[in-house]
């Protein structure tokens, strides 16, 4: 298990899918886990911990509100740590990417855009790429083929 | 000590100094703390255990941008906790509001202001008044001359 | 009667019952009441005079839009007053959240997330805990019972 | 006295000078008064009360921050209310602007530009020219004025 | 016709016949135009004129978008503009909010919240009450209808 | 060819099938492109340098989100870009409004209103107009048709 | 002449002076007007009508606030209007930037950032360009001399 | 050279100094480069390549305004990029925020906080730890060190 994708509600599982399936789609393993910076900080502890000693290179934790986790996390380890802001609740997001983004030094948490999980796993994997060389090319073969799609969609259309 | 200052950064003291100067004219006693939910956690968790333990009431906590410091807090204690949001960086405090008051259920910070260090503390007076009776005394004398001079200068305007 | 729960508007309901539902959960008396700070004034402050002879605690009122309710009613009591910004019109709730958070010293609203009626309720119970140490406990069990079921989520979810 | 100038702090003082500087301009006679709906209600209520028996045609009200103070008034007759939202803080006058203008049906706040006393004061100007043929000739006036001085300017520049 | 309502587009009719229905209730005799500053600004000016010219004594004017309509209408007047932001686009209103409430001196713009149509036709009705002894009494039964109403919910309500 | 309308993704038609619909109107042959700055660089930079070499005089891009496409254009070529904020997430467009709008020096792209298609083409055709005198007499002609269907609505007006 | 540098207040005049500059230096002749769509309607529009008669090709239109002087420009003359919006009071200059960009079709404005006049400047340029050839080859200068100074900046940065 | 410090401007260099300060302290090599994506595309291509070609494994790029620089840098590599938002001009810095955290999937850019070089530095120094145990040594005892002062804060403290 290289990535672990954490996230606060299972309401939040729709955008975590989406990194999930970008995860299996470069052939990353991945464990997922529904965790909470304020109701279960124990168990939050704890999972960091496991993850530390079980080898996971790369945290990928969304979360929405006030959206404390992946800062709360990320003061855990020094596991580089991803944040996803959620769109829950009325103000489009803006709640949940400032918590995030706006962390203290030297606890930082590279956020990625709101609701964007694909975007959070695509980053977990440049950044496994630093160790990986298969997994970069993995990547480069799955931007080439966002390119030749692109190109064709180019090709056809019409307005 | 009935109240517990709280604080993450040296830089916040100007806000929470207000807090502290409202607390000593109702003659509240407090305790005052620096601390980081992200730099010092378990620092953080043994200053909340020891509060609890030694009857602290109410917790008053500034913060700026993520401005983790009063939900953390919350997350660790029953003990009502009021957040102070703090305009440090280019938002205006927008940051630390949003992070603050959106908080998850049922984990709650009272949040006042921006930078309203002195409402803080004016909050935890009307809180402890529920069960002191004096302070209650003390907090509507200080209303009541607050009225009596915003009435003074109601008489001496002229534009 | 320990909490006195105030709105302005039948359409402000469905908010304001996620409030009262978590009071009858964790036993606490209330008292509701649609008031207007603006419409009812006079009413409303027959009704801050009454909540205060009968002995109520804490108010939680809420509000949308310009939201002055909460900030008129903690001017005209020491009683503490939890205020939720109800997200009506089109602005996501920022213009009630704002009206309410920035009140002038020393005249604090204790406010809580957009729509959060469920936070204000459980801060509520936080400051009567103060004085009432059962609800003390009931706070407690009612947090270890949030956690437990997170633990439950935390182990069963698949991506 | 035609207009009634209130505001709540000194510090606003500025800004509502403005409003006094234009009405003494076009000779309309005012009052001013500082008067807080949080710090002062019952001062607050009795000048209004006395503002409806002395004949006030139009109230200007200026505040900052939560900015109740135009639609408190606003509820308590039916003279129209002009609000100035007042830069207070570190919001910018966003704050004051919504808790102003998103008032409830049906009572309204006629709301100005941030910071600007002076479109107050002409607004005020207008409403009291319905009644005021000789006001109306000093506002067309007093526009030509500024036309003429405009178009002074419009030959003059030189980039 | 005391009162003209003008609004750029059709799809404003529902907002701007909130304003005449309550012009209706009230008794106030109104004409409705739609005109864009932009698209008719001969036709514009030409009813600003007739207007003027048939004693129209109070503006209402709404918009959405860059909303430039009544800040258009008020350069060309000195009867008072009530400009009524309208929620058209992806901006929930800001961006016409703005645009009207910040109208340069001596050129104000009587702004009301967005979409409220009712409380901009209130307003006109208060500026006429002005020179309208009836109006006034009409107004004042208006309110005390709304406050009658609201003092029967606030007895039913039930939680 | 003298217009050609790129932009990012399938999703982004019915908002560019404006600007289409109005080039039609207007007699302005165009070609449409489906691009990305970041997906198809390379197809990105090879059809500015065709657009330049079959003598293209204006370029219309629509994104949303990070939207650079407009931006990463007008970097590649002197030919006047016109960017198209397109409302996409949660944000209503303000991310992509202010992506393109604070292009640094020397640098500019023309930015119309979120959603706008149609008002980027009318740009576009008045761009085009300095030099084809003819486009100048057909939009007279398309905004006098406005005009007068205006000013019909304007006499039908009832509410 | 080819183009005309409006805006409506003195105090605008070190934002505009940056688009004259960039004019001299590439040899483009322009004339500047201080008007104001609000004060000076009249004189405005005379001088619409002069520029459209003495061959004027691309108006660059200056704001702060409300900002409708390019919107109304625009509205009188097919010639294109580069709107800047300026930073003039409290709210960072976004009032402006949303007046201007949100404009109805068919009457568009090309926006550019917030206090740019360089890049208004260059915009004109580039859309003069498509008549005058020889403007083409300074504008690609300029941009090459900048390309040069920016790439020996990068050979020295040393941090 | 492990990491490359990249940014558009001379007035860039207060912010990106934090970044190469905290790098310094961790004993990581970096280089820094000054290029724009809109004004050097040619030498920003060219030293992204460069980058790839010697080994650089994250890429640090701080930008403001538009702020494309980390987009287009990611567009190019599949190396990490982490995104400096820049407090540059008049809106806080919330335009350069948007325009690097909402980028397009399967292009991320890793976004820190706005101004906030230093934090850009420890996710650089975190992500190259996954390769380099020595450096997640040096990290740690950097955040013990912290920990270590913040504690000794906590201790010292009085209001």
């Amino acid at each position: 298990m290289k990535v672990a994708i954490m996230f606060g509600s299972p309401s939040d599982t729709p955008v975590m899918e989406k990194a999930a399936q970008v995860l299996r789609e470069l052939a990353v393993f991945y464990s997922a886990h529904i965790l909470s910076a304020h109701r279960t900080p124990e168990l939050l502890h704890k999972t960091v911990k496991e993850l530390e000693d079980n080898g996971t290179e790369v945290i990928i934790a969304g979360a929405g509100l006030a959206a404390h986790l992946p800062g709360v996390i990320a003061s855990l380890t020094t596991i580089p740590v991803i944040g996803v802001p959620i769109n829950a609740g009325s103000l489009g997001g803006m709640d949940a990417l400032l918590s995030m983004v706006q962390m203290p030094r030297p606890i930082p948490v590279a956020v990625v855009g709101v609701d964007n999980g694909a975007n959070a796993a695509h980053l977990a994997c440049e950044i496994l790429a630093l160790k990986y060389s298969d997994l970069r090319e993995r990547l480069r073969a799955f931007r080439a083929a966002v390119k030749a799609e692109g190109e064709k969609n180019g090709e056809k259309v019409a307005l």
